[in-house]
């Protein structure tokens, strides 16, 4: 596709360039861009008002228009995040080892941006202010591919960054958005493997699966969360209706809400009521097996689905189970590999939840809401990877680079 | 495909049992392997025959065969390898990090295997063997699926190898082999992302091309090594010469020899001749562009396929530049982004050079087959990792490894 290849070409060549970059200069462009979009954010507005026009017009309604609206405070949020994201360490240049060989030579890992990120995602535009922060921070060229939904807002946004990497002296190819937004955009972008290092999709699980299974560019999995509260027979009972109370309802439409509630047999007539009468008064619908039908009677059957199911909504699926090792087992079968908690008092058993789920992030006694990367302390995220390659769980800045191998020799050969 | 399924399914199940092992473990398993390799050699060496006589049949020749043959001196420094890896430190279960948090919560990083590993290879059987070894040691399951030429070889090696584990008490299916040869048994390895964690390619450029174009199962590219040596202006004229010739000859048919020579225009006039008449008594043949074939009366003209060409034999493309910038963007548009070196004097040449040159491995003033995991004081390596993503260069025992967060709270919620 012409207009990927081309965009590909530029973006590899100012990669070069922003690999040179050093960190004062990335971090003092970074500013400028930030003021710039508050500068200009009647511009923006009035971008995002057409991208809600043709939303409404095409019947889309509720939390995805809240998604695709921008107003004054969420311009200034947005620009106060990407100064948020200029005061971090930078990470590249980072001599990881420095070591010399017996023959002299002196070994350095060294760490260097990855090159040109491509980034599809869907109708947020913060996402798309956030990753071109991101990626100029590391040192890489970013090609944007949004939503349908937000294009004109995108468009508005991206050329204010350009603009702002002009005055700069930085090549505004650092920066580029996808204008074509059809399914065969984002296709070019997963057969782009000539300029593109990484392909990172962000968005629903259906947008993720098409990736993961037809990009030639290597791909970072992010973000499907079907995350589970394990509710142990030692638990203790005020704890655990906390957490799981918190997990569910706090903010059930991201990908760090629990979707599955496994309760331990001997704990379940008596904590089952109680959580189930909480998560009812919190409008939460239940799904459950057929021993938590039979003593919720508000509680409707779970089907083999359910199990599967990253709802995203105020639903959970319950489940009593015999042994730890049957949760363990449900969780690995049926989980998303994202994060997952038990609540317990047992030494034991928390030391074997944490060693026997496979997942990014493994909790005891605590909500699974704070697998985010503000809330580890990276001050940034790109995501978060559900996969084992290259970045497990919230990926920062360092997420962002990879390394190299420099060697300085006088004259070693074999 | 059944076999496939079947054997994903039972690695992903023996993975868990890997996971848990302990370092002493593994270790007393691989040290069983080594001895039992020795012990059961007769065995290999007969299926090793059969393999041999059916290559001859089938007119493969020269060092195709070599790589093919073992025998008992091999098989003893195959079992030596496994004992060198037993001997390495075990990086499953390194604390990363460890750090807590403004709100308790206790977040932790360590190291854990990957799961299960898919490595699809040309005819080396000890590749069966290193492999075996290297993912054992790091707690993975292994589905191997070598090339036909030494599937005899490669299902003897197999069987002792899982005679060994099941006297320590592991499953068997910790490492497997793949007995369907056929292009439909690699083309479903590609498609195993169910099981498989990581699929490694180690072999020649084309399939190394077809895995990483077909796979959905997240691929670690290795090897291609079309490797560049610059000597520049202010070179030592006998370094630049050693490390040519070394680079070249040591060992043609590896990644990390050179398949091209750039040198600076203004010492091409001496240097050029020297080298060339030393390349040519080590029997290389000489292509060069039209600089070198005026002055050189031997060498032939190279064309455009000649800069892209990994020979892994007695060729080298021969180009003269006019300066630094030409060197640098000669190999980063040619490059296989694998090793690439400098003979340099100068200070601000050298880094330079070792800032702008994309690749895994930049060198000042060394041969670039220094590019290895032993070299490097890995003790052992699974391959040269040229892509960007979770390992670049030599991947050790580090790189067979994921991390994953575990966080220890108190209750803690949002």
């Amino acid at each position: 596709m012409e207009e990927l290849n081309q965009k590909g070409q530029l973006a590899k060549k100012s990669a070069a360039f922003l690999a040179r970059m050093s960190s004062n200069e990335k971090k003092t462009a970074l500013e400028k861009v930030a003021n710039l979009l508050v500068e200009r954010s009647g511009i923006i507005l009035s971008a995002n008002g057409k991208d809600l026009l043709e939303a409404e017009n095409n019947g889309i309604k509720g939390p995805l228009i809240d998604r695709l609206t921008l107003n004054s405070e969420r311009i200034g949020g947005i620009a106060e995040g990407l100064l948020q994201i200029a005061m971090l360490e930078d990470p590249v240049g980072e001599v990881i080892s420095m070591k010399r060989r017996p023959n002299g030579l002196q070994i350095g890992q060294i760490r260097v941006p990855v090159g040109v990120i491509g980034i599809i995602y869907e109708a947020r535009p913060n996402v798309t202010v956030d990753a071109a922060g991101l990626c100029l921070k590391t040192g890489n060229a970013v090609i944007l591919r949004g939503g349908r939904e937000a294009i004109n807002s995108n468009m508005a946004i991206v050329k204010i960054i350009q603009e702002a990497l002009i005055s700069r002296g930085i090549p505004p190819e650092a920066v580029q958005l996808v204008e074509n937004t059809d399914r065969q955009s984002a296709v070019a972008m997963m057969k782009l493997n000539e300029y593109l290092d990484i392909l990172i999709p962000r968005g629903g699980a259906g947008l993720i699966k098409t990736v993961v299974e037809n990009s030639r560019v290597p791909v970072i999995e992010t973000g499907v969360g079907n995350c589970h509260a394990f509710v142990d027979e030692s638990a203790k009972v005020k704890m655990a209706e906390e957490i799981v109370l918190n997990a569910k309802t706090q903010r059930p439409g991201v990908c760090n809400a629990i979707e599955t509630l496994l309760v331990h047999v001997s704990v379940a007539d008596t904590f089952l009521p109680v959580i189930c009468d909480k998560l009812r008064d919190h409008n939460v619908e239940i799904r459950g097996d057929k021993y938590v039908t039979e003593i919720i009677g508000y509680a409707v059957p779970a089907v083999e689905e359910d199990w599967y199911a990253e709802y995203l909504d105020l639903i959970i699926a319950v489940k009593v189970v015999h042994s730890l090792s049957d949760a363990i087992i449900h969780i690995n079968k049926y989980g998303s590999k994202h994060s997952e908690t038990i609540i317990t008092e047992s030494y034991t058993n928390s030391q074997r939840f944490l060693s026997e789920i496979d997942a990014a992030a493994v909790y005891v006694n605590a909500s699974t809401r704070f697998t985010d990367g503000f809330e580890f302390g990276f001050g940034a995220e790109i995501g978060i990877s559900t996969q084992k390659l290259h970045a497990r769980g919230p990926m920062g800045l360092k997420e962002l680079t990879t390394t190299k191998y420099i060697i300085y020799g006088n004259g070693q050969i074999r």
